[in-house]
């Protein structure tokens, strides 16, 4: 499986994908045996509104990629359902011209019984595609939700989303997305309104603080296709910010650090979770209502269920080896 | 000292809330004392933006518990400095007037050493206040950043304060405080757009889901006074509303549930930065980004470190015994 992910095989990576979906058995074999060969993709993060056009966007920049010679793939992620209907089938529609390009490979994904939820998840999945030999990996988000915010700001570049009407300059601040853009995008931009976006969010970003990089805000148009080169470019500049000053490195250190802190919290989360299911969580809430135990025990007593449970899992494993 | 707090003795009081806020080694035979004794007290919270007058309100309600000849505790949470200037110093100024009557205790807190942060602590400084005796206890945010909204929903009734002009009812649905509301306050009612805020926020209430308790909206003006009965009126009906329904046990069997799982989780995050802290930590980030290692493995590495941890702390707490 390895071997093939490796080769590019695209129904391999394909199947990979659905084995994080799953937390699939084979995931940290596999897992262990990419990781050698991951971290040479740049990854994109793509977010906004519903409606502000993420979509047609990420298929521009598909098509910006291969006329650069660069390989792509496009992870988009859904929070809620394995099968969406619109959005991600119009999505799959419109990216059809790509559909037999080998250099190109589009897939959604949704945490089906991946437990530690997307934030945990996507970084497998982004993974996968760079073990695969993709340049690019543009990670899209259906909303701004925490857990997608969570997601596309685990990329080296975020772009955020805007377009005149659907959730303008303003809808950004309320997200509270202004904060993560790298990149802003002021798609749409044939449309009226497009100016007063511009002008709002270079008003905004003047009343936040100074920083390093300033993010630049790009006017696109899938329609015409004006601006996608101005927005890879874009992409490319921050890109060279972060490696002139050692920022890139830096930041992906950090993250799969992060992430193996989260993995941990996760299974500790579910071991606690495994002993309080089947009895004994009511008859501790019970105890704890009557006032028969206070918190502080309560908790001890846990931390040290845990434990035994440890031993046990260990005995076991031992005895088995 | 539990004794001293079980008598309502007010310095043993301050000084066992000061022990919350270091996480003094006396605190866990504390709360083990206190919690028979605790569940008598009925609890409010008190949020909104800063300048809507929480702290006037958190005033006119000591006046109006006085009046009724309950006793009160404010507890007035402060989550970044326990020094703060302005605000809080105000307040105090403010229950002057109260300062010598035994019914009232005031006191506002911060998180100087707690390390679950204002969430674990404010349930624990909320219990000492309960077992000393208080009838009510008003739980007061100086904003509403998340960790202090999640302090005031953790109470029996949850106020959300705006006025006109600071902080009306956009701000209230930007804060995403509008679900929080058990009972919602247009404070400075006296004051111009008080109708336009009391408007809004009934429309937002009629675009939001249909629940069994609607939150009713308040007029108040502590500078008049006008409405602070019908506010304590409000605060008893929710309250009949909830114990009617046996919705009030329920919610308080929850919440101590969830603070016995936040605590198991802040002590196993504790247990793997100790693990993380000196060195190895720097060690096993240098590994994962030379590709060393990967992060299944480096996650479980980690647990397994847990597991050695906690069989060496028994060992020696066996070895003392």
């Amino acid at each position: 499986m390895a071997e093939r992910v490796l080769a590019g095989d695209r129904r391999a990576v394909a199947r990979a994908i659905s084995w994080v979906e799953d937390s699939a058995d084979g995931l940290p074999a596999l897992s262990e045996a990419l990781y050698p060969n991951s971290g040479r993709a740049y990854t994109v993060g793509l977010t906004g509104s519903p409606g502000v056009g993420k979509s047609s966007l990420a298929a521009a920049l598909v098509g910006a990629a291969r006329a650069r010679e660069r390989t792509i793939a496009v992870l988009a992620i859904d929070p809620t359902s394995p099968f969406t209907g619109g959005a991600l089938l119009g999505d799959r529609l419109r990216m059809q011209s790509h559909a037999t390009d080998p250099g190109v490979f589009i897939r959604s994904m949704a945490t089906r019984g991946h437990l530690g939820g997307m934030a945990l998840a996507a970084p497998e999945a982004i993974r996968i595609l760079d073990a695969s030999g993709k340049d690019l990996i543009v990670v899209e988000t259906v909303g701004v939700g925490q857990s997608e915010v969570e997601v596309v700001t685990a990329t080296d570049t975020t772009l955020v989303v805007v377009s005149p009407g659907w959730g303008d300059a303003v809808q950004v601040a309320k997200a509270g997305i202004l904060e993560i853009a790298d990149v802003f995008v002021v798609n749409k931009a044939d449309r009226e309104g497009a100016d007063d976006a511009v002008r709002d969010l270079h008003q905004m970003l003047r009343m936040g603080p100074k920083q390093a990089w300033t993010p630049p805000v790009v006017r696109t148009s899938t329609v015409t296709g004006d601006g996608i080169d101005d927005l890879w470019a874009a992409v490319e500049r921050h890109r060279d910010h972060q490696e002139s000053a050692g920022e890139l490195a830096r930041k992906r250190r950090a993250r799969v650090f992060a992430e193996v802190q989260g993995m941990v919290a996760e299974r500790l989360r579910r071991r606690v979770a495994n002993i309080l299911d089947g009895g004994s969580g009511e008859a501790l809430a019970e105890d704890l209502a009557e006032r028969r135990i206070d918190p502080y025990r309560a908790a001890a007593l846990l931390l040290e269920r845990m434990t035994d449970d440890d031993d046990t899992e260990r005995t076991a494993g031992e005895r088995d080896a």
